[in-house]
């Protein structure tokens, strides 16, 4: 028998514990053995759960036993989940957790203690929720070198963004509505200024470069700026808009978060409401995509699980350390940008003197849509900065996936 | 170090040993220790390949030689492919294969004699190429249960539906082209008539449930009868038409290949060309999708190469081994069908006595499309035998996803 125990009882944490004892069957089919909650730490008492008796207020009382072997981790935040993860590791026990934060912040500090100490520390839930990315990437991904990562990494955003496209709400009307609904928090500003997204592809990135990126060197930009007209424009040339977070591997690494026009070719464009898709590029395998529901009670839980029975089965798999790293230079990145500026007489040869050959969308007479030929980030800056300087007022600029 | 010997050196085989060698320091460093290609069985020499001094002829050089610990087969067929993954087995070596037919037809066998003498038998590279599938189903979905399957599982018939819908060419051209550029074989009939499909889905439908269905025991139709009006009247319903392998888990276990109306909705609608896409559903995790090039050597060596690190790596994950089953009773399936009949003056009232309310698509006086409500298999047979009865005869019948 394997005795877990799991340290917060919210969303993911009950969630885990119903996936263990529903498929307790099946589960114990699959790993020959039973796996059995022997703890639950929550400063709250739940006395009409059936798990009341697993309750704990003390930690202490979890890291003392020795029966208990593996610690799931899903407290959210930093402090005191980083630290009872630290605490765990050096009593012994292998940590799962479901927490992104911690995995950013100090993932490189753990990964590194698990290893000394012959022990594993697993966080599939981190990103994505249900979506296996983690361990398809160090594992199925093992013999192929990364290129480049882009992921619809964030549900909340999703959610807004699809409905904003199909029922011409504003932003603040589709985040009225998605905070009904339960999908967005009272405080959005992680979801929709992009930390959340941004913290998911520094992990990935991280686990194909080595190197993890501190979330204030790279540029993050969220949706809170999006009107029903650009996604209109969008649409018009062919594009959908949505939130991604990429990642460029290479001598100069790029790591950023941006709203992006994503043409209907990409497996990303059709991704809809709170689902999430990642796209990973690697030299022998080209283009995989892992679709699903990336967050979720149940299907984080289920990522959870798969890590407990991953280190009861004693498989030796697990995330190779990171170093921390700083991203190249993010001036340097080139793309295509979607632009709206205000509209004014002799707008065509001004346009084409600073953006070259653009590809027009719409010209309302007070408003140019078009989209830019690739330019570096600098470049277009400065002529985007050239056009405001004679003129023509900027309203929106997204950049092109 | 770790000796690897490869059974044949065509697309797969070759493609396996420029993985290892091209991303060898790579592979050492993420595995501790190099991989060595000790040899290379074919019957063909290779005298101007770097590994022309790996090539053998006798498989009993490979088998008697207690340095190589895993034997890779990649021959194709069933014979005498079978025989020797048997004899390496029986001679203590880890057993990797991408032959879809031996996993097929021996899998069992091979999975328990694996089981029986402490080995592995891996075989992710016989189902989606280079698509991570079989490995996230045995670890990633190991805590859940997996109720459905739905997969674009064959890059032929893909890339040709894909032109048909893009160019209006006709079945017998698409087809013509997908030859010239190497995409289909000489002769297509393994993947237009769907048997390609049908022993990739029951591979997956095995691991889902532990049962191999016999090939000739499940419902198999192709893409040879698909028009290009079949094609326009999905579109004009919404729809894309692809060729689609699936699996219903539960005590009427259902396995099926069929084309397919695939709602744009779906996020199996926008795989193109030679991609595939394979959805698994299950009962916690609800839909994950994985999506990615399902053929080509690279791609499809990626996959040989993981299964190698994986078992040397240590690793003790492995598919577990199913039994001969049995289908349920296909007629029992319940769908909708879009179906095309020829015209005839008061055709509204014979349909709606034999269908119910319908979908109408087109009524060109000729022909009239339409798309049934869902009706069981052998409820829809008969409505369509007392219409053809009544005169108005089927010109085509394609199942709704």
């Amino acid at each position: 028998m394997i005795s877990v125990a799991l340290l917060g009882f919210g969303v993911i944490g009950s969630g885990t514990a119903e996936v263990l004892t529903q498929n307790s069957a099946l589960i114990e089919a699959r790993l020959g053995e039973p796996i059995q909650i022997k703890y639950i730490l929550d400063l709250r008492d739940f006395p009409d759960s059936p798990f009341a008796d697993r309750i704990v207020h003390d930690v202490n009382v979890i890291l003392a036993d020795s029966e208990v072997s593996i610690v799931v981790e899903m407290m959210g935040g930093l402090h005191p989940a980083y630290d009872f993860s630290r605490a765990a590791l050096e009593a012994g026990k292998h940590v799962i957790t479901s927490n992104k934060a911690v995995v950013a912040a100090y993932g490189e500090e753990l990964l590194t203690l698990a290893e000394e100490k012959g022990l594993r520390y697993l966080f599939e839930a981190s990103v994505g929720g249900g979506i296996p990315i983690i361990r398809p990437i160090c594992t199925d991904l093992s013999p192929c070198q990364i290129t480049h990562i882009e992921g619809i990494l964030n549900g909340t955003t999703n959610y807004i963004l699809t409905r904003m496209a199909e029922s011409g709400a504003s932003f603040a009307e589709a985040l009225a509505e998605a905070q009904a609904l339960g999908y967005a928090e009272r405080d959005p500003s992680a979801d929709v200024e992009g930390w959340d997204t941004a913290r998911k592809i520094c992990i990935l990135a991280a686990l194909a470069c080595g190197k993890m990126m501190p979330i204030d060197a790279i540029p993050v930009e969220g949706i809170t700026r999006i009107t029903v007209a650009d996604i209109r424009n969008a649409r018009k040339a062919g594009y959908a808009i949505k939130l991604v977070g990429t990642a460029d591997i290479g001598e100069n690494t790029l790591v950023q978060v941006s709203p992006r026009l994503v043409p209907a070719s990409s497996p990303l464009s059709t991704i809809s409401d709170v689902f999430n898709g990642i796209l990973v590029r690697s030299d022998f395998l080209g283009d995989v995509m892992f679709y699903g529901r990336g967050a979720g009670s149940l299907p984080t839980a289920s990522a959870v699980v798969a890590d407990i029975l991953d280190i009861a089965g004693g498989s030796p798999c697990k995330p190779r350390t990171w170093h921390a790293g700083q991203p190249g230079n993010a001036a340097e990145g080139i793309c295509r940008r979607y632009l709206c500026l205000a509209g004014k007489e002799g707008w065509e040869d001004l346009v084409s003197a600073q953006l070259g050959q653009v590809e027009l969308i719409d010209d309302t007479g007070s408003e140019i849509a078009l989209i830019t030929p690739p330019m570096r980030e600098c470049e277009a800056d400065a002529a985007i900065a050239a056009l405001e300087e004679a003129g023509m007022a900027l309203l929106s600029a997204i950049r092109v996936l």
